[in-house]
């Protein structure tokens, strides 16, 4: 990879680092990251892809995470804005892919007012990179023709917004984001809405690190399976697709345990 | 980069090439590209990418694409079994992500049958890359809480099997891949199953691609506007989401003729 991408003094880059694994940034993210002179970072972008960032690039994070300390939207817009405004070649680093449940519009909308240009560089979402961990398609034809991604992260104190009837179908694949806290009331709703518990469902949890969990187990037991995994990240994959492959070899990164599959 | 990976003799990769643009690979997928052997790819897969492989790779296309002369799916399991059985280092590159609409599990189930060891590495999908060049993100806070994709690709002679109700959300993010042909029926499925004839919709062909082009339109107009465009790829988004950002900067690839938007 000798060529190289430039970023023009003044704009900024949204820039999706994908699902953990540095191997699973795009090669124009890499570009980016080395021709920026000041990157934000959320908190979900590993220590990995942060550690291929050349020495010379001034490194803030601003990590958003569930019941951490940190700062909030607006002042992540201004720090972009005044990034952008002092002549930088500015990258705000997302987790996954900034276009989806990336919250990029707020910070689009906010430089937009001040006449910094923008440019989106897409990522690995979670749903795609927790598929090939697990070997799977998550569409299947006739079987799962559909593949819907919603968000389980609510606002503090409120309740999950989500279509359940739309949502509890046979032949789609669903994806649940940020899924974890939420497990059993998914389970529940899901059910109470017509789709079989015997569903089969994967959790996925830190999909792509070293410290990758991928749970296989069904609907009705989901509560249980997610109480099983650890703090990280976790992605909810529910419908016939997720099912595990029966493979040539086994998948040694697939826990299987006989209390929840 | 020059950390490299290795692929066992006698084992497939699945890897996703995203949507066309070479830097658009994931870091992964081009590392897997230089340890092969043999690389069969898909119609889909740019030229630009190609290039990337190293001279002594050889190179097998074996390319569906609706309409031309391709391979069926039962020869091209063959050709995998064969060369991995034959101690290749084999690739499989498949356009997008292997995962999304990629027919993946025809070939893993052939492959298991043989017991030929599968891996997959994920790739940009459509909607993403679609997204980033148009600066727009895919789901809104209370917009666009949902993000579905589908294919309108049927086998010939067959009706399009979407359940159309479901899809005519008016708070979600719709994409339709292969969606080129079947717009007008897209559209007028979609305004009778109630979704707004000004819905916001924009037609993406070649992404990331030199020739690229967007198209801004709006549900009524939609069979129309996939008319204005050319014969390559094309993916259709829905919903409020996918309207122009208002942008400090004309987005030059863009196109917004006044007879369609």
């Amino acid at each position: 990879m000798t060529d190289t991408l430039r970023i023009r003094a003044g704009t900024v880059w949204l820039v999706g680092a994908g699902p953990g694994d540095p191997d699973l940034l795009t090669r124009k993210a890499e570009k980016l990251l080395n021709a920026a002179t000041i990157v934000f970072y959320d908190a979900l972008v590993s220590r990995a892809i942060l550690a291929l960032i050349p020495a010379h690039v001034r490194l803030v994070p601003v990590g958003k995470r569930s019941g951490r300390h940190s700062k909030d939207q607006g002042s992540i817009n201004d720090l972009l804005v005044q990034a952008a405004l002092a002549g930088g070649k500015v990258v705000r680093l997302k987790g996954g892919d900034p276009s989806i449940f990336g919250r990029s519009t707020e910070e689009m909308a906010e430089l937009a007012k001040h006449d910094v240009p923008v440019h989106i560089c897409p990522g690995i979402t979670a749903a795609s990179a927790a598929a090939a961990s697990a070997t799977i398609s998550l569409t299947l034809r006739g079987l799962a023709r559909k593949l819907t991604l919603v968000t389980a992260h609510a606002r503090a104190g409120e309740k999950l917004d989500l279509d359940w009837e739309a949502l509890a179908d046979p032949k789609a694949t669903l994806a649940i984001y940020m899924g974890k806290a939420a497990a059993r009331e998914v389970s529940e709703r899901l059910i109470a809405a017509g789709l079989s518990g015997h569903t089969p469902v994967m959790v996925a949890e830190n999909v792509s690190l070293p410290e990758e969990r991928l749970v296989h187990t069904r609907l009705d037991l989901l509560g249980l399976a997610a109480q099983s995994i650890g703090d990280g990240p976790a992605l909810l994959l529910i419908g016939e697709a997720t099912k595990p492959r029966t493979a040539a070899q086994p998948e040694q990164n697939i826990m299987t345990t006989r209390l929840i599959a």
